[in-house]
């Protein structure tokens, strides 16, 4: 493919700020970004052109929050109590398993499965990160790698203060990269230090980094907080210094558990919630109150979570039941409607990780980061309202191809032009599986 | 192929009393009905052989609930209070367009988007019926048709009561039909009469046909008739007959809103409820209560409801939704394990429709619906235990195979041996859409 060349859809849907949608529509890219977006008439005839026809033609999605490589934990243990989860099955596993080739497979496994969904960038939260980042320049992915801070050793970092010196070392090695970008991933109020609290504030504000952190996920913590500190866990992390104007911006993961007193910290514009709905059903953790969250103008993202508690990494997934239980919880099918939906995963992604001017819509001068979904399928037949069905209708499988930085990592539902083989990286996850499958078996 | 065939693959599902799960595993299939399930060292070497490697075996789905022409008018309108949406877009266009031709069409597209999602049965509630017959048999795929009755005029019946000819006739037409089965669709305790519903009664109990009405959906309608008749919409229904053991078997739609006296009803053995999750949720009907439906032990089975209000038909979507709404709204992850959820789509549907000795299992004797789910996917990677991986991980686009009486009907993901064509299918769908979108332009 050239360096300059035209894609062509019955849709092209740019996320902008006026929700202008194209229809015919074509996208120029020039040198990975978007040289120009327009009527079909506009293009010229000269470029070398993709058309794609009966499909729409979107911003790449943006999954907030993941952990990759717990996709080789994906169904290791399911339907159990959340604290026996933790304590018998995920941590002894990961004492066990973790280490940079565990981390190097199951981000490989993960970024597969994101891309050929139309995940064009991923937020993680986990240990080895430069092996994260190495998995996601493999397959052409975009990331914020974040290395996890907790009070206590992790498999990367015998002292938990080591993690800063990752994430130091992180911020100088992909300072130019193209696709990797590096975030401070506290752990929780609970897991994390206040002292290391305090340091994520520095650093986040010294370094231009953004932060993130679980916080309020189930309201066991919650409570523990209020008993311990006298306030919520968002109070806490203000005091702190973490909602700090100063610092980039800071996102707060799952808050299925807002207290009353959060709501004036949230709507600072450099604040965000990282909803991750699945995960928060499924491991019991309640329903996030995202109508109210919509409703109060606070900006609003989503994540899957990491697969092991949800258990893949399907964003049309969450996107669906964001808007669904939004409706459902308040019994009002007006709340979230389908095109304020898709900005979760878009445009509002990428401005919860100051990359709005960069990324999460589809405008001249940004990188071209895009998910080409097709719609001569039965599941989005017919479409009437493009949004409703991208939203409703669509899902995973209908993402035919996608590109990220102007370059076509998927072509027709498989990889393209990385260096990832599918097969092989299937086979090696299923090594894993063997070996973890036999630790459990022996004790 | 051969009129006797083995098919084998890395799990085989059987979903019988006892879970049992051959692995790896083969069914035996002589004439369209199973003839033996066991462990893949059982089968006789000499017989024609499907071997599927690292796939699951497991009985079709059963969505218990459609509206399956509804598929034209996926997406037409949404976000929308219900009565707007009912009133002002969905009534409208149902009245200015549903026709045989209409419904061809419409139930043409659905089985489409069903089979090859896995779907290997549903039951329907609409008008003309005879065509949703029709697009099943052409496909291929199983139904249990329902010409809907109410009290007032329809497409299908200018006399109300002309539904009861249809439905009398039908059952005459499809008694010894393969793939065609008839049942009693009367709409609601509020849009069917007093009088209709008791001839129902006695018509489910002269001709041995099953029951399906929407009940309990909404709070308004719940309100409604605790005012009108002083008891809720199930006390209202024992009342004409509608519960009484003597008829086949009855199953209430949605049930989103029980009230306290109705739960000694719901536990008769001819009652089912059926549960559409993502239906409930996108109209702000509200949160079924699916735990204590599970937890009092009484047959809950799922169904999409039409593509009007969902708006896909994917069974695995509701599967899923409906296990994670378990866990997240009693804040309980232990509740409606995997393996208790897809009895939900399978064995205890069938045993809903009074079908459970034919269908809803692998097991010697049963017809051979039948499908195979590809586990060799980043989404399905690793498998540590099957039912989870079906659950919390597969979806639609796992779907290799189906198998409906034996017959091959999706091969690779395609349509496969039925007359439709997918192509024909779409382009037919995409010119009511141009009608229809004229239409609302026109006025």
């Amino acid at each position: 493919m050239q360096d300059a060349f035209v894609l062509t859809a019955r849709y092209v849907v740019s996320m902008d700020d006026a929700g202008t949608v194209y229809s015919p529509g074509c996208v120029e890219i020039k040198q990975g970004m978007i040289a120009s977006v327009g009527n079909l008439e506009d293009v010229s005839q000269s470029q070398e052109r993709i058309d794609y026809g009966n499909a729409a033609i979107i911003p790449g999605l943006i999954n907030s929050h993941t952990h990759a490589a717990m996709s080789l934990l994906r169904g290791v243990a399911d339907d159990l109590p959340l604290d026996d989860w933790l304590a018998n099955h995920i941590w002894p596993l990961e004492a066990k398993f973790l280490s940079p080739e565990f981390i190097r497979t199951g981000s490989r496994l993960a970024v597969l499965e994101m891309l050929k969904g139309g995940t064009t960038m991923f937020a993680d939260m986990y240990f080895f990160e430069d092996e994260v980042a190495g998995a996601a320049k493999d397959a052409g992915i975009r990331v914020l790698i974040g290395e996890g801070l907790l009070a206590f050793p992790t498999a990367s970092a015998k002292d938990p203060n080591q993690a800063f010196d990752h994430i130091l070392e992180q911020a100088g090695k992909y300072r130019d990269d193209e696709l990797v970008g590096v975030l401070v991933a506290a752990h929780s109020t609970y897991a994390t230090s206040e002292d290391q609290l305090r340091r994520c504030a520095q650093l986040s504000a010294e370094l231009n980094l953004p932060v993130q952190i679980h916080c309020a996920e189930g309201k066991k913590e919650v409570e523990e907080c209020l008993q311990k500190y006298g306030k919520s866990q968002v109070a806490y992390l203000a005091d702190l210094g973490l909602l700090d104007t100063r610092n980039t911006q800071i996102s707060l993961v799952h808050m299925v558990w807002p207290q009353e007193g959060d709501w004036e910290f949230l709507k600072r514009d450099n604040v965000s919630v990282i909803s991750c709905p699945q995960s928060n059903l499924k491991l019991g953790s309640g329903i996030p109150p995202l109508a109210r969250y919509v409703d109060e103008d606070i900006r609003v993202v989503l994540g899957t979570d990491g697969a092991a508690s949800n258990n893949n990494l399907d964003m049309w997934e969450e996107l669906r039941l964001a808007a669904f239980l939004a409706k459902g919880s308040t019994l009002d099918p007006t709340k979230l409607p389908a095109q304020r939906a898709l900005r979760m995963v878009t445009i509002d992604a990428a401005r919860a990780w100051n990359l709005g001017d960069q990324l999460g819509s589809l405008e001249p001068g940004k990188k071209a980061d895009i998910a080409v979904v097709d719609l001569d399928r039965p599941n989005t037949t017919p479409c009437y309202d493009i949004y409703s069905t991208l939203v409703y209708a669509a899902g995973s499988s209908n993402v035919k191809d996608v590109f990220v930085g102007g370059k076509r990592v998927v072509k027709n539902g498989n990889l393209s032009g990385g260096v990832l083989n599918e097969a092989d990286v299937l086979a090696e996850a299923r090594e894993w599986a063997e070996k973890i499958k036999k630790a459990r078996i022996d004790g």
